[in-house]
């Protein structure tokens, strides 16, 4: 089964939300303290993603808001240079910095985040800085959870859900829940909800679902149901090494296993995993294809030592999965 | 034509949003650097058209939030001796006060409220202060534009649109524009489009309707045409003098007069309208009915002092309607 | 003993700081809930003293902010016209609204107060709305502690203490303790004891030299002897019905008793004490009639319903003491 | 001349303020834009001064505040390992970061610095957090202006002012201005007089004195004579590559010559001059070895790569004077 695209709009994705700053452990297998060295990335979910499905050959834009000022010029130029359309990348005026956030690799399975994300510029994003003649030329809009977290920037996802809705641009929801700035679960659950509702494409782990119906140890069959009462039509859970299942609104479920490799860290998954699986879903293939492309993409990112630079090809996703077969 | 309600449910309305302390200048006709002395009412839209429907006789709850001092429970036992239920009142904890409205009446032409409403206890409702089990058995669920103005109230609205809907609780939404506390025209439109599209009656003035399409001089049939693509099936827009007007979903068209009476101050004429005009429809008169018992409502309190004590009787309204046929 | 002052100053005194309405309830000796009318006063300590001392016949002029409302009009017109200066009261021009007191008076014994405190204009005084000019053309300068609860009203307080001291402005420090506003009471303590330190006269009752000195049960002596290795030269300690303490730099102590009278409210006791001591002082009475003086202001004013309004004349003061010698 | 210390104290210095983190471009003589890597040391000005007279053989404690995470507990373990007592350094509750400064080191001449300064735990220090029985223990106190920039480490320095004065202790004020978090030039000029006034040693380059001032261009004269009516004993202005200026109460005047060297970047010179300047003074070294000792200090400083790891030793400076007599 495949998903059905706009085949006459000009971008294949347009990421709206934060773009930051990853400063990863140069000497990595022990705790931060003893980290003497960091290297610069460009990080942040949608910012991910636009850089993976750029680099997968898609059509991307970026709308955003960066400081003015080193690290926000860098991250404009490292995006303008992998493909990235980033002409509604906007400079923030009032002081506001990029997020940073240090990463702690002690081993494999301990993997931490010591996090910037006070007064950051991309929660300062204005609903009138979101240009409906670009917003409606895209095939997808891809949404991160956490762009939700904060206003201003919270008003501005509402409204390009609501520009999306009305010249029918295919809304895909990224849960992307991250506890901080948030202010409690219960305004978690109520934007999440709110957006998931009107969204096209939903796609998280089995804990961000839970987050969205403010619960622990949900079902995914419960899930479902409650959101294909709404605008869903293609739902994806994520269950780690168990693999992840796409639901459809026309009742089909699908299985995509996960694919092994040496782990390094476990951060850019989640955005490899995306960026993977929407390039395959708007190139026309299966469902079932999508899900393989998601997780071999997710498999390779996991590792390497960065998010966005180590986004895949298509030729590596492909021999992966040829090799896992 | 007739609106239906679910005539099983226990409660005809619940109001939800703020109830506040109006200062009424007892010296009037004059600016309010000279009046000398206030009388207190309870205010605020929410809590007046609580009162205002409890006095016409229908089965009236609210849920808000109040200070613990003697302005919060004056507002809670006068609400409760006119007849709300007011078990759902939450006493803040925080020490946040009471909204206050200072009005100035220097002639019938001239009136202006001096506001208080920095910190107010009405805007700090929780999610999870909302009872799901209490609200699933109104008919009408009335919802304030005013009570999204900033969080956590607009998260706790948001939150009992989300429980109404899944009810089926008819939500009405008055859309109850005030300037202050919202940052800007943008974020306004943000909101109130979010819970247009939701609800099941939107009332307003033609200004209101403005700010929801965030332009200058919207026209009606346009308004009605993109809100009926929603779930709006009832929609009210005001005129002032020139009157109301009712469109439905499926295609009617209904005009109300306004009754001539000896103005006062123009305060209170909105929710005393929206008071008789829910009266009237749950009542199952038909929506001309309804149009003209807001009107006779909302004539009747402009020519009195106060804005809730001033609620008029069912006859009253009968008797005004009968009197300027 | 007599207290000099450099007579050829201009003013007498200049005030500075919180000049904001009083709601007094119409109705009394009942809870504030069942009061249902206000009379409307100016109020606050500063603004108090500056219309006590203008009503005794000093030169008086105010330094404070007040809003660009009915209320901040109404305060500077009722100053002006008492024969306060008023010429270097700020207009606020960021929309904070004026303080408001609701008074509830049970009992003479149970009376409390009502703050509405949250943005209030008087506290955005800016330390470049102190003019130098000005300030330095007065005898002496009343400083209220509350004005140092916030900024920028706490810089703006400490620029004119650092002009008084620079001109030889005879500093009067008013503790005026009021818990709203302040973070903690170390808070308090640090910047009570900042001024105090620098102050000429010292004027608060027991209650608040503890706070000063973050303690509690404090002793006079051991209060004295720390202040005197400072700037201060005179202290009044006030304990209630059982009198006032003035203590000297030189070692000398004065005790002034309490005068009967028949209490309707203890709102506005210390304003009237502070407003006819200084007259006293300042006319060149010895400290034991400036004793006498502001006991019996304080006797008149609570046996009155407003605190601002209420202000003694010379005749009625002295007549007073006549009576009880 | 000498400057006389109470010999009986357990510490020559106790430093009071923030110890941050920075991260030095690896790759320099380029823009940050293009640096990948980045170094991470102990910084901020107190916390330097700290090392830096820790690693000339004082002995040395720090208050301060430091985050409950990676970078917190790095800044304490280097500054204990160094030499300093740390056990009065407090570790934040409430989510606050440490500060962070990226250094650009485009070439000798042009060098800035990307501050991450919101909500940093420096600024949280509370005045209870400050310990009267460890502060009285000290021969001198290093208070940094910066600390005085925000409540409520501002009132915690004003609290430590207070308490140094009552125990004979050195205040020695560096005033180390830094635009960030500072509201105004009115309000710093409020603090900074504040402080400088109760100090005992001043020490800035002439653009801080000027802030302190509030005005442009000062002269020195000017700035001392005003300064000497107050605590003030010893005042050093420093003027940049034509040498530092230290003034006496008593009316002398001491002229400090620049150290020549191959200039890295600019970071660090204050400090590091502070540091050795002080070292001299309290060996009892006179003023005219103590301004060498400052000068050849932040000479060796500029010329290396950190701020904190480059503190010399009394060999290195007795070296560097010793070669350009």
């Amino acid at each position: 089964m495949k998903y059905p695209f706009d085949e006459t709009k000009k971008y294949d994705v347009i990421a709206v939300g934060r773009a930051c700053i990853d400063l990863n452990a140069v000497e990595y297998n022990r705790p931060m303290e003893e980290t003497m060295t960091f290297s610069k990335y460009v990080g942040g979910s949608p910012a991910n993603i636009a850089i993976g499905t750029a680099k997968l050959g898609l059509k991307v834009g970026f709308i955003g808001k960066i400081p003015d000022d080193q690290h926000g010029r860098f991250i404009e130029q490292y995006m303008r240079e992998v493909g990235v359309d980033t002409t509604q990348m906007v400079t923030d005026q009032d002081g506001h910095k990029t997020g940073l956030a240090f990463t702690e690799i002690k081993s494999p399975e301990e993997c931490s985040i010591l996090m910037y994300r006070d007064q950051v510029a991309d929660l300062y994003l204005e609903p009138n800085e979101i240009n409906e003649a670009y917003l409606k030329k895209t095939k997808a809009l891809v949404i991160s959870g956490t762009a939700l977290s904060q206003s201003p920037s919270r008003e501005a996802i509402l409204k390009s859900v609501q520009l999306a809705r009305k010249h029918d641009v295919t809304i895909v929801f990224e849960l992307d829940y991250r506890p901080y700035t948030w202010k409690s679960a219960e305004e978690t659950a109520v934007y999440y909800q709110l957006v998931a509702e009107q969204a096209n494409i939903v796609i998280g782990t089995r804990d961000e679902f839970d987050m969205l119906e403010n619960r622990g140890n949900g079902e995914n069959t419960a899930t479902v149901v409650a959101l294909f009462r709404h605008a869903p039509e293609l739902i994806v859970i994520k269950h780690g090494v168990e693999g992840s299942f796409a639901y459809t609104k026309s009742g089909e479920t699908f299985r995509g296993k996960a694919y092994m490799t040496k782990v390094l860290k476990t951060f850019g998954a989640g955005d490899s995993y995306a960026s993977a699986f929407l390039y395959a879903l708007i190139k026309g293939e299966s469902i079932e294809t999508a899900l393989k492309f998601g997780s071999a993409s997710a498999s390779i990112v996991v590792s390497k030592h960065s998010s966005s630079e180590a986004m895949p090809t298509v030729l590596e996703i492909e021999d992966l999965i040829a090799a896992q077969v």
